[in-house]
């Protein structure tokens, strides 16, 4: 995916730099997630590794990884509890693919679509149990407490997402909502597990709950932002997945926002019809170009962003400190 | 459903009776199910509360009340653990519902029939989430495992069940390991909730570990041969759901085992065929009479329920015991 400039935008925080940081531990929880799922059904070996493989940032694990060294932790737990944090994502990637009839996710095909959408359901039931197994071999109650928060609250929110679906009349509000369950959870879930297995006071596990969540709803802000304005949308290769799917994601929210009479009634049209093509997307991109709606979501996700990185305050300025601002740097400018 | 007869058919142990003696536990069970499933989601609460209230016979929940009484447990924590076993079956059947594509259950439209798929995959994860914090608020690491592993069984087995449909060398062992996995261990898992919680001895454990797991057995082949010898079945009201589905279940198991050469042939065709009809299923039941399997599959379920039995003999001779006992002459009994 190429690169549509705008402004502010920095190239220094690169997300290479602070994955190679972490390589010798995210090694190990790769070897841990493919030992996990090394069962006598080729089918589970072979669709959870394609699409644990399928070249996804490994964002959360190694925000477990980070968390866990800016609490100087010591031990091993963290490698297996960001195995957990991994297996909890892509179970819900494979049942959200079946779920949106997704055909492709990062440029690759999806599970469901190779494997059918029965098998996608049943792997990710299987890497849930999975997850949940790690967790009571780690054997604390309160990393148990803290997964099967998160676990509900991404159901939920899935299930609160797809109520919103064609309804146009989702405030912005409603959809901070749902980010908040969907992603922004699970972030704070992968630095609660550091928090508590480093025993850090309970102001430092508070911050780090609220770096991780503040963190995640900046990324989703981006990630939906990019559904429209990546190269690939703008210069109309390709439709945007959330508008295909009638989804109210922020830049659509606040061009309804924020059109006339006429315009609104046109919005509401489209994200109630069920076959949205080119043209409708380049009318869409249009207005969103005459609200000005790229440079306001990146503002809001900039907010977040500051917002998650004031929350580290709490932690003495070092090297692991800068790493993890280098990386909400990154989040908001990325362009993928 | 009505009656077919059989041989050896017994009427005296009744499942009210049974279901009687734990009326007082099912309702304060029943509450505590009403209370998790109130959300803000109408969507959650109304497919769950549909789904859990759809006339089931509770099995899996009464057996860890029954259990519970036979330790001589005197507290409220099987309550809630009670819960948590008809929270995992109930995701459990609306995950099989969505993979099977059933439209109707115990006679009722399924939940994904109504609702969609979509609906069924979310609020079946969401049942999910809620079991395990349920388990995380009862605390004990000990029955967290219990049902981690279940619940890795559970997705395991649906998972080798998916990969048999449609193949017709299915062994009688491969269909003992499947349904093991996909319902044996849940009533197994019931049963050592109460056995945990109650603290009883080790071998007691044990026993109820067995007892679970072999009744399970028991009970899922009367529930398959009912799906071809129920009198909806054999009338020829209904065709049977497993072999609509293409699954190798064990009545189809024994009679391409028992058949010839040309019998073999036909059942391969039939249930690598996608679309089966009245004359298909009416053949397949002739050669199930010629091959006397009716008789055979309730041979097969009273061994597993005797040896289910048997494991009690590590409990004094009292009347939760008896009560245990008639439960398992009822389940190899019924006729639904």
């Amino acid at each position: 995916m190429k690169i549509v400039k705008f402004k502010n935008f920095k190239e220094n925080d690169s997300f290479e730099k602070f994955s190679n940081w972490l390589q010798k531990d995210l090694n190990q929880v790769n070897k841990i997630i493919l030992e996990t799922l090394e069962t006598d059904s080729s089918l589970i070996t072979e669709l959870s590794g394609y699409i644990i493989g399928a070249g996804g940032k490994r964002i959360r694990p190694l925000l477990t990884l980070a968390t866990a060294k800016l609490c100087e932790y010591s031990g091993n737990r963290h490698l297996s509890l960001a195995s957990v944090i991994e297996f909890i994502h892509t179970a819900t990637l494979l049942h959200d693919d079946v779920v949106d009839g997704s055909k492709k996710r990062r440029g690759k095909k999806t599970a469901n679509f190779i494997w059918g959408n029965k098998s996608s359901i049943l792997v990710g039931d299987f890497l849930l149990s999975k997850a949940f197994k790690i967790l009571t071999n780690d054997g604390s109650l309160k990393c148990i407490d803290i997964i099967s928060n998160v676990s509900e609250k991404i159901s939920f929110g899935e299930v609160k997402q797809l109520m919103s679906v064609g309804n146009p009349n989702i405030s912005e509000a409603d959809y901070l909502d749902i980010i908040g369950y969907k992603t922004a959870e699970l972030f704070s879930a992968a630095c609660q597990l550091s928090a508590e297995i480093s025993e850090v006071q309970e102001t430092k596990k508070k911050s780090l709950k609220d770096f991780g969540y503040f963190l995640g709803i900046s990324y989703q802000i981006i990630d939906d932002t990019l559904d429209y304005f990546s190269e690939e949308k703008i210069s109309g290769k390709e439709i945007g997945n959330d508008f295909k799917e009638n989804k109210m994601t922020l830049p659509l929210i606040l061009v309804f926002n924020r059109g006339d009479k006429k315009e609104k009634n046109f919005i509401q049209y489209l994200i109630q019809d069920k076959k949205l093509n080119d043209s409708d997307f380049k009318w869409v991109i249009e207005k969103m170009k005459k609200y000005e709606v790229l440079n306001d979501c990146l503002q809001k996700a900039r907010h977040f962003s500051i917002m998650a990185k004031d929350c580290l305050g709490t932690f003495t300025d070092n090297n692991e400190k800068k790493k993890l601002i280098g990386l909400a740097d990154f989040l908001i400018n990325r362009q993928k």
